[in-house]
Parts: C-alpha cells; sequence; structure tokens
C-alpha cells in the first residue's frame, strides 16, 4: 500500500446512489473503476451511465484493484456473500459505506485483515443505477470510524479518496456515530410516521364524517416537510430500525420525554413556559443545518 | 348588500403576509382597497409596495367600505380595539382570515351583525407588510365556517371575493375546522420541536462528550425537514396552542398511541409489524398532498 490510492483500480460493489455517484466522481478524476453489480441488465445501463470503466456481474471484476467499496444495502453488507468474500483481492483495503456502524464492523472485521468503516452523509430519496450523481459528496460529512484494529494505511487510502471527492472527513467512535445518526436520522423516521398515523386516526375518531376529507384537505406545506421522511422507503426504514435498534430505542426514550413536557405545558395552559421550550427551539434550530 | 362586492371599497385591516396579498390581488383586480395599519412607517411602506389604494393609520379610512377584512394577528383579533369597533362601516360584512374558528366566532358575532369566519390556508414563513405577495391564494383552499347566524348573502360577498382571487372555496363546522388544523397544522409544531429537544438532550446525556457535536454536524435534510416548523416563530406557535388547546391535546393523544405503536414493535422486535406500519405510511402521505 505504498502507492497512491489513484494509481490502481477502484472496486465498487453496487452502483446504486451511493456506489454510482462515487463511480462518476472517480471517472471524473481519471480514476480506473471497476464496478460489481447483481443483475446483467443494471451492469448494462451502469456502462451506458459511465458509472465505471468497467462493469460486470461477476467478482473477478475486482481483481487488481488496490481498493474495494463496499457500496450494497445494509442487509446483503450484513451477510455478504461467499463469492464476494473470495474474491476481494488479498491486500486490498477494504471499506464499506453503510448508515450504521457497529453490526457492520462485527460482520466485516473478523472477515477481512484491511477494513475501514465509514458513512458518507449524502442521500437524496432516489435509490437504484439511476440515481447516482456527479459531486453528491462535495461539502458533505464523510464519518469513519476507525477501530484498535483499523490499520493507519488504510484509513488513510479512504481517507484520501473522500477527501478527494470534495468531502467533509469526520472520525469518531462507531457506537457515537450510532447514537448520532440514531438521533438525527432513524428516530425522525418515526416520529415523521407516527404525525401521519395520527392524522389519519384522529380524523377517524371525530363524530364528524367529514374530517377524514377535511384534514387531508387542508394539509399543506408544514404537514408535507414534517412527514416527509416517515412517508419513505419502508424498506430502508426497517433496515435502520433493525440495525440500530438499542440506540433508537434510547432515542425514543428522549424524544417522549421532550414530547411530555410540551404536552404537560399546555395541559398547564403554562403559556410563558412554552413560549420559552419554543424560543429554545427556534434558536437550537439553526445549529444543526 | 345588493351590489356587487367588487363595486365598493374593500376594506383590509392589517397588510402582512395574509392582508398585504389580499390586497395585492384585489388591487391588480381594479378594486379600490381601503388598508387599515398600526404604525406611521407601515403605512409609508405599504404605500410604496402598491398594497392598498388608500393605506391609513386612522380607522376613519374604513368608511364607504362594503366589506371588511380582519388579517390581523389572532391575539389582536380576539380582542378588538374600541376604535376598529366603532369605525366599522353600519351594515358592512366583517370577514376574518385566522387560523382558528371557535375563539374568534364566539368573540365576533356577539359584536357585528354580518360576521364571516373564514381561514385562507396559505402562508410562508415570512409576515409583516414585506411578506405579501400577488396570487398567494391561487388554487389553495379558504376555509368558511358559517353558522346558524351567519347571514347567507354576506357569506356569498366573502365566497365571491375568494374566488376572484383564485382560491377554492370550502365550507365546514367550526369545530371540524379546528380539530382539523390541530391534526395536520398545530401538532406537527409540538412533534417537530419536541424532536430538536430530543436531539439536544440526547446526545448531552451521552457519556461520550463528542456526542453534541456530532449530532450537529451529522444532521441533514430529514432532520432539516422533519423540524422545521417546530424551529419556527415561538409567538405564532403559542397563539395556536392557546387558542385550540383543547384540540390540540386531543390530536396529541393521537399522536401518542401511534408513536407508542411504533415504539412497541420495536422492542418486540417486529420487523413484519414495523415493515406494515411504514408502508401504511408511505401509502397514506400523497392522500395529504
Amino acid at each position: 500500500m505504498t502507492t497512491l490510492w489513484h494509481e490502481r483500480p477502484v472496486g465498487v460493489v453496487g452502483l446504486g446512489l451511493i456506489g454510482g455517484s462515487i463511480g462518476l466522481d472517480l471517472m471524473a478524476l481519471g480514476v480506473e473503476v471497476r464496478g460489481l453489480v447483481h443483475r446483467p441488465a443494471t451492469a448494462e445501463r451502469a456502462r451506458q451511465r459511465g458509472l465505471a470503466s468497467q462493469v460486470s456481474t461477476d467478482p473477478a471484476v475486482l481483481k487488481g484493484c488496490a481498493m474495494v467499496l463496499l457500496a450494497l444495502p445494509l442487509d446483503q453488507l450484513l451477510e455478504p456473500s461467499p463469492d464476494l468474500l473470495a474474491a476481494l483481492p488479498e491486500g486490498a483495503v477494504i471499506a464499506d459505506l453503510a448508515s450504521v456502524k457497529a453490526p457492520v464492523l462485527a460482520a466485516w472485521e473478523p472477515l477481512v485483515p484491511h477494513f475501514v468503516a465509514t458513512h458518507p452523509m449524502a442521500g437524496t430519496i432516489a435509490a437504484g443505477v439511476e440515481a447516482g450523481l456527479p459531486n453528491l459528496f462535495r461539502g458533505r460529512p464523510w464519518v469513519a470510524t476507525p477501530t484498535l484494529q483499523t490499520d493507519p494505511g488504510a484509513l488513510e487510502h479512504v481517507r484520501a479518496m473522500a477527501v478527494a471527492l470534495g468531502a467533509q472527513w469526520l472520525e469518531c467512535e462507531a457506537h457515537d456515530h450510532d447514537q448520532a445518526v440514531a438521533l438525527i436520522s432513524h428516530l425522525p423516521v418515526l416520529v415523521s410516521a407516527a404525525l401521519l398515523r395520527a392524522a389519519e386516526h384522529g380524523a377517524e375518531a371525530s363524530p364528524q364524517a367529514a374530517l377524514p376529507q377535511l384534514v387531508r384537505a387542508l394539509a399543506s406545506s408544514g404537514f408535507a416537510d414534517t412527514t416527509r421522511v416517515g412517508g419513505g422507503n419502508p424498506e430502508l426504514g426497517i433496515l435502520m430500525a433493525r440495525s440500530n435498534r438499542a440506540a433508537l430505542a434510547e432515542a425514543l426514550g428522549y424524544y417522549r420525554q421532550a414530547l411530555e413536557g410540551l404536552e404537560g405545558l399546555l395541559k398547564q395552559h403554562d403559556w410563558d413556559g412554552l413560549g420559552r421550550e419554543l424560543e429554545a427551539c427556534r434558536d437550537l434550530r439553526p445549529e444543526f443545518l
């Protein structure tokens, strides 16, 4: 691993939103990209879109890669196929890009010696081979969660690539990362989904037959924004909840506490107290954005 | 009231987002608009922006108006000034435009004979004399909540104007309206505010000192969307909560139930059940938008 990361081919396993975007950016930098996908039709489309220099459904395409990026859905990542494992070049840096880190480390660190767990925080609703975009990572955080076993040289390889793609490199403990994404990414999905259900059930429970139609007619941009992530991809929601269950359950505890606080102020007619809470929220939000 | 609504001047009390937008649209239709505002500086700016044919801080400006639209903040609307009441032309149609209807009806129906309670469902975050926009109401619902006391001629006057501004006219019971906006407009504010607080408290409570910084660095578009209304204008939030307290408390009950349902599935590792819930949410959301 004394060569520079871009002097040898980079393998990308999966060419959806994340893998495809990485492929486009690496190609634009003149790096040779070897893409591995499941289905022939996906391979064909990935070639048409120019997501990689070479795209194949045969894991042998990864031969000769000094670095392989695993851009697979979380479930496939957590149960890697024997064919994929057998095809990973000996000595190559292997990095994943999934949104939860502790379970990925538990699955992969025992399997490959130069493993680096990372999470580029860039995404849109889109998925699949049509989703990849140029410059998706520019200015976005790209978190790595090295462990005591992580090879510093491998970590540096992945860091150099992420920085070349314009990302802001961050390092933290896997457990901290998973707690943070539970609070700011997985909790909002449940909070938002519950709002959709509450609006439906609250309207249906009313003795007024017109209410279900009325709530649907009157919902505006505030409701649309607050329910966006709750109305998103169910499979993704499940995978997140499943792989980050403990942290998400803890986050829900904090959420319930916060909501009960607001509800209490409302029930006590404590408008000054509610005002102070909403002011704190107004001041707090810009810190996150 | 046998004249057509646009043949005599229309008074608009308050020229912020809603009042100013109505003024611009009525002026574009060639209707004479008389604007009443509190402060001389606001009057000057409203004149410059062309929000009304005539703008004054003197309630006498409303003289001769066949219809007066009350575009005041909810607190001022619920406690109308004696000067304003004295200046409302006898026999004129008086309509309000506030986001809660039962308390407005309780305050105004005893005061003026031709009162019409309405709520144009159009808004942006902006407020004040600079906020008014042309065509704000086009294609948006404009809800009226007539009572047994409502004069049908007065209702028709306001309806004709709303339709001329491109709005979709809807009529329902005031109580139903207030229940509906509690679910789709006021509840989201508290749900969203609680998420901001939970992210803050959850990060601070962690034994990892890095977590508060980490959650702030990693928050992305999903968090931004879900917290938008919770990080909004605190005064507006309080006014809504205060004037629609009972309906909001009921809506919070439905919300808690929905959230506990999701939390239960998570705790029982019932991924099929959670999947069905999230699928229902995905299918439900388009019905509201």
